[in-house]
């Protein structure tokens, strides 16, 4: 069985040593069990004793840690997690910049709907399919660049919800959250830079609330947000779905997913720019513009689809415990 | 033989149990024949004495039950039938929530169609291809992500023609189609609190019969759900496609038959929202704006088709029986 | 070698008997040397004395029948071949309704080009985008569902162009060629119901003569048809592509086919709706609406492209004889 | 390594030898190292002494011919160079008849360029849309179709293209290039009868001289069959690619890169049709419109290309020497 545990795991890892670009340099790939795309394939044998001492700072790189390595604080000593999360903040960066700067307008709110054409004759309209499309290839594109070193997170939202789905450590998700938040706050103000203005809004960031009330873009955002992560752990993390979806397809799928809500939310409700989904990159479109008194929606309301998530996850979970 | 079985099931099942990540804790994926894009793989062995327990509560866990199987009412009293159904409720009111929001339009008629374009120049034909298309990827990605839990039905069509196939009982029937139509009625009453208003309609859920007779809107929902079943089964549950297509591919086809055929629908007949196939989906859009006189045929159109095509897969079957 | 080519048919048809959930029950696909989407993989060994039987019945589920056996008539008398015939009437009425509603426009010519656009800035281009896109998805997925029962044809073009290339016996042509015409008949009734006036005209089956005479239309079925024919059977039958293409991908490649076509042909000239490519289906619409004069132009192009590509077949075989 | 090689090549050749369908007459693929998106798959061992009779005939059967042979004329007399160069005739028919129909426009030049829209608003703009995604399409299934009878190059400047790698004999590109350019006469015949005017210009082969001078559509045409050239050899013949792309994924990449290349250039720069990159396409054209002085750009341009991409295949080949 040890045998067989080898061969799988060298399906990903250990086929590369041996390659012949990577003769004399072996590549690393961090294990952890809540790597975006990965299906929780990159993780560490628990019962393996050469693993103890890695473990011991990060839990998150075997499935089913106990609580108290989850909540220990031990993981901000550790510097490959902090190397990690500096990754994250790279990679939010570039990623939020890209999908800000291809989703900008004029600050002011659109011109209304026609009578013939209803939503659908209008740049609110052809702004989304843009930003729709791009998200998904972009998210694709870092979820495949990323995967391997910090586990493509890039996201709030994602990182928020391994962890409640106890699929990622205390420490892990302050550092990436800070690290994401951060390298959001620097892509807005490079925007702004880039742009010479502040009088922009951002697809999937923006509200006027004499058109459309907050509660109405709290719902659209929660059930947004908890169809994104049923299908980002549906086809990213689960771990039934390794031989079904698998790393090769699951950064397709997950980019699909983001990019089909982003746009399907844009353009339905005249003055309401759609699901956000990503409480940084909305933060650094306020950095880079202007804060409004409703951008708590795109905190609280991706938090809390994290916990009904979490919940749904543990009563109903993808795994049972059995006896060797 | 039970060693070339062994094998096979394997592939999906077995092989995850010895991987790194889920060393004490097995990937639970409840078997289930009817499970959609799995082209009944996820089945359990008959003549394997360890599944009787299992097969007593579940019999739709093995292919050829029998009747007095099917029709026990032993199934209300399994948790794990209960959950699946939870899941299917949770996935029917986000997908539901989705997939009305994006094809909301407010509750009049739209503008006649012109001379030069005909009916290719209004706001009704350009929401049937956003809703197609994002009817496709939201099928595609919910199949994915909800198949190893409850099979991701995600709709009363479905469910009720894998009961008069024979691939479902009743108890699972009558649990799947409470709680998908429960969770689209949540949707429906999601999707009003969003839009603030009752005034609208959805497409694939309207009809203006000034216009268009109930007979002829019958007919397009009669034939587009036995499209929609012969290709569901072809792709998603026919056992003879399991090579062919599989469980990686068969998500992806199904979503694309749904797709095509809700846009294709769609356009064609001025004051017709095109074919519903999801009678829970239009009953959610009923609650959240005005039930009409016609919504019956949302169900028996539907329930109409599974009893055709139910009598098709037993007349021309995909199995035949033998000795072993 | 027996052991090779036992090993390699084993890929599709023997290890499907042996998974779990076909235990008594063997997924039965009927053999059929000419099974679209199949490159010729599901067929008999003509060698195999149990084999005898069925192939007395069912020449053409082996390669290379003789003559005598392709003309004989015993397959009228078989229960098999008369099941697949009805599910190619079944799939061509479902295929040819949503094909010709989704192409339905009002009975008059559109209106005449613009000098800024030409062709492009009417509903005469947009129709065929349409009918291109969705003709190649639903031919795409109706060559999956229904491939494993009778070949998936659906489509008198396919059926006579194997009966010329020698992979189909008399009966079945005749019995298919019926059945196809029957089901598109009844779609084009069904139509007539559903839009209430036979004041339609069918992409692909319409024509103004006092714009286009009837040699211009013969010339582009003919060359279509053609065309078609030579993919059709290079991505779906060619047993020398088997490996490179497969049951898995030339559905969707005979899919993409089709509807380029269709839309290549269907806007360049004005007052022509392009190549019909099947001529059950311009039946059925004309059943539904009314019978031009150039009707025979559907079959008697496409016979003769059937002609034509047995015989560059037959000069250029993908076979060669050999001993064994 | 002869044991792998023989290995290599049974992947696609000999296994269809022994499968069920091809029982008394194996499926023949013609050997050809210029066999586009085969990768050099389909190729002769020149060590096997059995092969040394048909390698007389068919020297570009095998890798590495010497030049003598290349040059040899013993290949006009090869019936199965004769029957390939006829089936590249008929295929370059219907490949042309289908690109220059979709192409067609009327003869005089389109309305100019608009302040608003710039090109974009004009049919020179919607043309070559239609025009790139048809040829990728059409390009991809010709290619996939003809592939094993005649190596699919359908063009000249392929053909040509080989000749100078030294991946064809001087017999067979004389004959290719004979048989795709009169093919091509007969299909811009066709072209004539079916649209009864000779008063016409087609996508990629129009120029008017007053607007675009003929040493900038030199320039066009020679980058443009550069590129297409390095793109085909990548994708479809260099066999370091073999594992990465195949022959099953290089027609369609191949496709993409005509198509991209045709709607790329077709609407930048007014008064011109873009890059032809097939001299056969534009002779027929021309045979069944009018010849412009400015044809000889079609052929020299594209030889030119080929003589270059010829000498950087020779300078830095894919292939290294190395001792047995």
């Amino acid at each position: 069985m040890a045998n067989e545990e080898k061969a799988t795991a060298s399906d990903v890892e250990r086929s590369n040593d041996t390659t012949g670009s990577a003769r004399f340099h072996k590549p690393t790939s961090q294990p952890f069990i809540g790597r975006l795309g990965g299906n929780q394939e990159f993780a560490l044998d628990p019962r393996d004793a050469s693993n103890a001492a890695l473990l011991q700072q990060v839990p998150d790189a075997a499935s089913h840690m106990s609580l108290r390595a989850q909540l220990g604080l031990d993981g901000f000593r550790c510097l490959v997690l902090w190397k990690a999360a500096i990754i994250e903040g790279i990679g939010t960066l570039m990623l939020t910049f890209l999908t800000i700067w291809i989703n900008l307008s004029p600050g002011g709110i659109p011109t209304p709907p026609t009578a013939q054409f209803g939503v659908f004759d209008n740049a609110a309209f052809i702004g989304p399919i843009v930003g729709g499309i791009t998200n998904w290839f972009l998210v694709t594109l870092f979820t495949y660049s990323f995967g391997a070193v910090s586990g493509a997170h890039l996201n709030p939202t994602i990182t928020i919800a391994t962890f409640f789905a106890r699929l990622c450590t205390l420490p892990r998700m302050v550092l990436y959250v800070a690290f994401q938040t951060g390298g959001s706050a620097l892509a807005g103000l490079l925007v702004r830079v880039a742009i010479d203005t502040r009088d922009f809004k951002v697809g999937g960031c923006w509200l006027f609330t004499d058109q459309v009330s907050v509660s109405s873009a709290f719902v659209v955002e929660f059930v947004s947000c908890c169809a994104l992560l049923f299908i980002a752990f549906g086809v990213g993390l689960d771990p039934r779905q390794r031989k079904v979806v698998g790393p090769t397809l699951s950064p397709f799928l997950v980019g699909m997913g983001l990019g089909t809500i982003t746009f399907g939310t844009g353009f339905t409700r005249y003055g309401f720019g759609g699901a956000g989904m990503n409480p940084a990159r909305c933060f650094g479109a306020f950095v880079g513009s202007r804060f409004p008194s409703w951008h708590w929606i795109n905190w609280v309301a991706n938090i809390a689809a994290c916990i009904l998530h979490g919940l749904v996850y543990h009563l109903i979970p993808p795994f049972e415990e059995y006896d060797l």
